[in-house]
């Protein structure tokens, strides 16, 4: 299959969803400004992809999901927002552009993420986008997963594990928490998220998580790698960043030839859970090898 | 009837659900008890006692809806500890207490407001804590009700202007949309949950979100009221601390007389929407009565 066309579609699919949804303006003007801002800096929508790509393999519609898939894009990047905060990673850069508090400033930095946070479910659960096809207990369900993978059992939690152990030695053991909250909790729910507004039965469901919980982990495995070979310019933040912070990553803990070898089997982990499913989850086993390839 | 008794019955059911809800640890430590601190900080509960009161008005019994209208008192404090923050309000104290980033770290209180906020919506949905007389369809339509009254055009939005209204000249087009924003939308839509998970019919409906839209706002003025005349022991944070910041306040543009004047225009109208309904919205008039009469 084309992949490149898939991701460019569906991205486009999210990306027009959510611009139309804020589309109306509404007071204050600023709040809407960053929350845009971040909206739009650039992301590669990998979390609603893969929702969809998730639905579609349970025989759903694409386009019937997309309010709902975009959703998980508002929590990521509200994510992202709060994580730069002065008060958390400290970031200036994100993709290559200013991070919101350095353009709009920290009180409305923070309301931009909470404001995006909130209204994720309330995105989720409105019935004017929503299509008839998809039950009241999908959407209860679906909301209390989601909420719970980003929550302080979930992200959250991740990231509080991650600000507490900046600048402490390594320990395999807080890496793989603070990997499986701060960023698998959220890409697997996406990927169970698809399956349980399809309708999927016990089998797919429990396949489609395994297959969400091997590939969150590889993602941040990869990114952690990334951080260490990539460049300034391709993954827009400076090279190295995580090691000058003395954060806790992989190749930091087990080296660049361990890394790549953890990321492969994870990989190939998410694709064998796959097997039962017809030629409908080839995006996602082909977002699976591109993940593994990606070089941003 | 005995309102203070009422009050306290449905105050303890709250918290003995809200303690229950976050008795199991969970890592990293210092999130949970970051949490935990602001939620056990002393509220008053208003809000999910507004909510329980409602669905008792419309034929529910109030056990019933106890995890969903504790969910809201989630909401309500994150909101205070975000509040709170440095880059926002800058408060010490909440209550006669250190603020949450007071004791744990900016940081930490950040994660803790994003914690108490996703969970909320978790617990709002989770079928564990749910009843089988509360449908489906109510847990969905309140989702989406609650997180558009909390988001960036409800609660966020009017912190959001409130922080931008600091050090300006007040105005009472700015004045009135940061109450009906800030502090109303959250309150009203309390009242407006407790129905929608009774099932109430639409005249109901209609009738407790006019009650809740008055004893919102007036809740916003009879604070800023208190606020000017309280003693610190009594409001826990120092008299007159809006005032040194020339916060936007009702009894700042208007004068204290005329404030009054206002609270009891909106709690008058707030009981004669309740009109048609029968003796089991005995407590909703009765909270309305109190909230005048309050000295903290």
């Amino acid at each position: 299959m084309d992949l490149k066309s898939y991701l460019s579609e569906k991205k486009q699919l999210i990306e027009a969803f959510l611009e139309s949804y804020y589309s109306a303006p509404f007071p204050p003007k600023i709040l809407r400004e960053s929350m845009v801002y971040s909206l739009s800096a650039g992301g590669k929508r990998v979390r609603p992809i893969l929702c969809l790509a998730a639905y579609e393999a349970c025989g759903g519609r694409v386009e019937d999901a997309v309010p709902q898939a975009s959703a998980i894009e508002l929590i990521h990047t509200y994510s992202l927002i709060h994580d730069d905060l002065p008060a958390m990673d400290n970031d200036d850069l994100r993709r290559g552009k200013p991070t919101n508090h350095k353009v709009f400033g920290e009180g409305i930095a923070v309301l931009a993420g909470d404001g995006l946070l909130t209204d994720a479910f309330c995105l989720f659960a409105d019935r004017r986008f929503r299509r008839p096809v998809i039950a009241d207990s999908a959407i209860a369900q679906c909301v209390c997963e989601l909420a719970h993978a980003a929550g302080s059992q979930g992200m959250v939690g991740g990231q509080a594990q991650d600000l507490l152990s900046e600048n402490s030695e390594p320990d395999p053991i807080t890496l793989i928490f603070i990997h499986e909250h701060k960023t698998a909790a959220l890409i697997s729910v996406s990927v169970r998220i698809g399956a349980i507004l399809a309708g999927a039965d016990e089998e797919k469901l429990e396949r489609l998580t395994r297959y969400g919980e091997n590939i969150g982990l590889a993602f941040q495995v990869i990114d952690d790698i990334l951080d260490v070979e990539g460049e300034t310019e391709v993954i827009g933040k400076p090279k190295g960043s995580d090691e000058k912070k003395k954060k806790l990553t992989y190749p930091r803990l087990y080296g660049i030839e361990e890394s790549r070898r953890k990321a492969k089997e994870l990989i190939d982990a998410s694709v064998s859970a796959l097997s039962v499913f017809d030629g409908k989850a080839e995006p996602l086993r082909a977002v699976a090898r591109y993940l593994y390839e990606r070089r941003n």
